[in-house]
């Protein structure tokens, strides 16, 4: 695997990890009201994350489309996990913009 | 197709729909914390749904197993869904304890 | 929903619907190896198709741009099948071309 | 995270990895009608180890039902490819083997 489909693979990995993470703790918070777009960007995010890694792994012919989708997703996600303090968004944030970045990177590369 | 095959195909795709649904006007309700455990509940009923369709619909030597997967989660869904009076959880409660029933009725076929 | 949204849930429903049962048809013929790429995009087109279908259903942020993507898919997965005459083919491409044109007419609505 | 569900994570998310890429393997390997089950089980089994790893990571009420039928097509899957000499098969057969150790401790914890 091309080294960029390996760094892209990996932090698709990370970033679905980190959202269905987010997901069960914004569900967990005292307001969950204040959550509720987290909630539902957290689980859209996760869900293409996992379409893309299965797409990378299997060598779709559309795993470059799949991943420009995801990195839009992704970006998405984390802004609007950044606007929350709580250290699992803070952390959703920070997977969501390495694989925002991953994503671009594999397309171009 | 067999007859049991198609109803419990018919059952998963409305459960999914469903489920989705609820999960949506869940997290558009002005108490979410009270529907949290349905927000949780709805995403793998629909999930769950989503592949036991895709097990009937190709054949998968798995779609007994699934769709016993599938029964046992829709109830859970169903009863949780139960509780609350908005339309939407009664209609999703409708659509999972129809499916559990099919899945069961596919199973025993 | 919308009437545009409403149409695109059911082609998105069909398609998976017709290339899961396409999926599993191309692996019972006598030429598989013919069939490979088909197998293939039968699988990415399905899955796109369902995460398209709850999208729509739970109303996400985002059910345009994975239209926009699902669109792609079924015109490339419709094009592939369409140089088989196998029955299951046929009914695949028909359906791929339908949810294709129905995933441009939502985004555009 | 509990030890058992940390391994049951890593087994789920390293199965998915084998087979998917068995599946493409699979059908780019000269003779695909021999691999014809090996494709359908690596689908479902890949598919199945996605939704398991899902439900762990979000913390699931149906965690522990889902590693139980993850085992059980995962077990299946291990013995399918298990019977093929491609390396791929092999690599996939270990790490259905272990992924469906991995659910099994998980659920008896």
């Amino acid at each position: 695997m091309k080294n960029e489909y390996q760094e892209c693979l990996d932090a698709c990995l990370a970033c679905m990890e980190a959202c269905n993470i987010c997901f069960d703790a914004c569900l967990n918070e005292e307001d969950v009201k204040m959550m509720a777009n987290c909630i539902r960007l957290d689980r859209v995010c996760a869900d293409t994350c996992s379409l893309a890694a299965k797409a990378i792994q299997s060598d779709s012919p559309f795993k470059e489309e799949i991943c420009r989708l995801c990195a839009e997703i992704c970006a998405a996600c984390g802004e609007e996990c950044n606007k929350h303090s709580h250290e699992h968004c803070q952390m959703c944030a920070d997977a969501c913009f390495r694989c925002a970045e991953a994503c671009r990177r594999m397309i171009t590369a």
